[in-house]
């Protein structure tokens, strides 16, 4: 029966729910709020006090309003490799575990950051090879995108909280001073308040519309679904519908990933892929 | 004086003239046949009987008739990878040499072909890592986009005339076989009379609106400017004006090689980038 499964709460149902359901509702007792016509604070109070695990959302704020509603949670096991919806602190202080979804979405983020590089470049008729490409923010993400330039023949150089020793890699610990220095920058660094903003919309699109940016390409947007229309105008802007990662493929390794977190928390093994910010 | 220079014979101007012709009107006297009010064969007749070397253009075509006006001729040089407009038995059979601009656009030329294949990957949410992704031409081109697919995590195996023993590639003599093997394939061979119409373009389009073939990019078309109106109306074909080669490098890098071999034909030198077909 379903109520002797570990029970795992769903507030809004991440886009990957539908390929996972049925192997999920085999292994845990399923709370579905969304599903419930009580409003989510009574569906919590009535039937998620004692739960331990939840899997999360993008659009699932997971702040201390939520998990003071929840004083059995200890893990958060989200589907994405952003966290910016949780907050860290909050989770840190009452000792609940963060997992993510690792790099299952890296590689194709990184495809899809290096296509929208050739798209600027090849716009503006401007060759790849030889050209300086700053990388802000060296992850799992930075990381294939820096292999990837490698083979296209760029000088690859970075900035990231700390250097990384063990990669060739050219490091400034400032990311204006990066940008100077280099011909191109991809941002690949994790949503975080450190890094919210980094990037000005409005400083980026005078920029763009006075040429002292050449061309951007953009995957990601502040505001989703809404894309500032100053943008739509710009010819040396390719835009992309915040899809990099969703493959077929990306998918079903975030999938493999969200249930083997789950199974080790309730078999009291170390998360697969914890989130170590 | 221009007229003891040894005489370049140029019958339309190539797009890259503009950029060398002071270079060039220094090291040779040039006889520009489009700037002459004469018709072409009454031009040639008049100054070019005796002319040891031509530069070519795209537009040009040597074939036999216009080699039976310049019984001198010795050199074709052309500014660009492609010989499809010259007749290469004629020009043997006459002991005339054709030199091409070597590997000056073949990166810029790889990049954008593997730029296309993101593109059209991404617009079908189909990952790039571990496809098997077959290169039709292992030339210049083919091997530098089989080295950026390998960054990308790709299975690379490739059709040629001959198989390559330094290349690590799993080889098919048959192009049928290669395609048959392979998730995604990318021409990089030459336009010869082997090799045109290897995709015939009615095929190509019922392919494409019957979903057999997943999605196309291209950036070279068989009429330009002329481009099948039928692709327009298919949103997983990705076009390109046939631009993958014109970043200002690649132009440097053509009329570099382009005076390079015309100075080592004045100086009985070999060539730099003879043509070998």
């Amino acid at each position: 029966m379903a109520q002797d499964l570990p029970q795992l709460l769903i507030i809004h149902p991440p886009l990957s729910l539908i390929h996972i359901e049925s192997q999920l509702s085999r292994k845990f007792h399923l709370l579905g709020a969304w599903e419930s016509e009580l409003p989510l604070d009574k569906f919590l109070t009535t039937y998620a006090r004692s739960v331990q695990a939840m899997l999360s959302s993008p659009i699932t704020r997971v702040n201390a309003d939520l998990l003071r509603l929840l004083p059995g949670l200890k893990l958060v096991a989200t589907p994405t490799a952003g966290v910016n919806n949780i907050d860290l602190v909050e989770c840190r202080q009452r000792g609940i575990s963060v997992t993510t979804s690792g790099s299952a979405f890296s590689e194709d983020v990184a495809d899809i950051a290096v296509g929208l590089l050739i798209d600027v470049q090849s716009k503006s008729q401007q060759q790849i090879g030889g050209k300086r490409v700053g990388i802000v923010g060296l992850g799992k993400i930075g990381s294939e995108v820096a292999k990837r330039l490698e083979a296209f023949g760029c000088i690859v150089s970075y900035n990231s909280r700390r250097k990384k020793q063990a990669l060739p890699y050219l490091f400034y610990s400032n990311v204006h001073e990066l940008a100077a220095n280099t011909d191109a920058l991809i941002i690949c660094c994790a949503l975080t308040d450190q890094t919210r903003h980094m990037i000005n919309k409005e400083e980026l699109v005078r920029c763009l519309v006075h040429g002292e940016i050449g061309g951007a390409g953009l995957d990601v947007f502040e505001n989703e679904p809404h894309v500032p229309q100053e943008l739509f105008a710009l010819d040396n802007v390719f835009l992309s519908p915040h899809k990099a990662a969703l493959t077929p493929e990306s998918f079903e390794r975030s999938n493999r990933i969200v249930i083997a977190n789950l199974e080790a928390f309730f078999s009291n093994k170390p998360s697969i892929t914890p989130f170590n910010g």
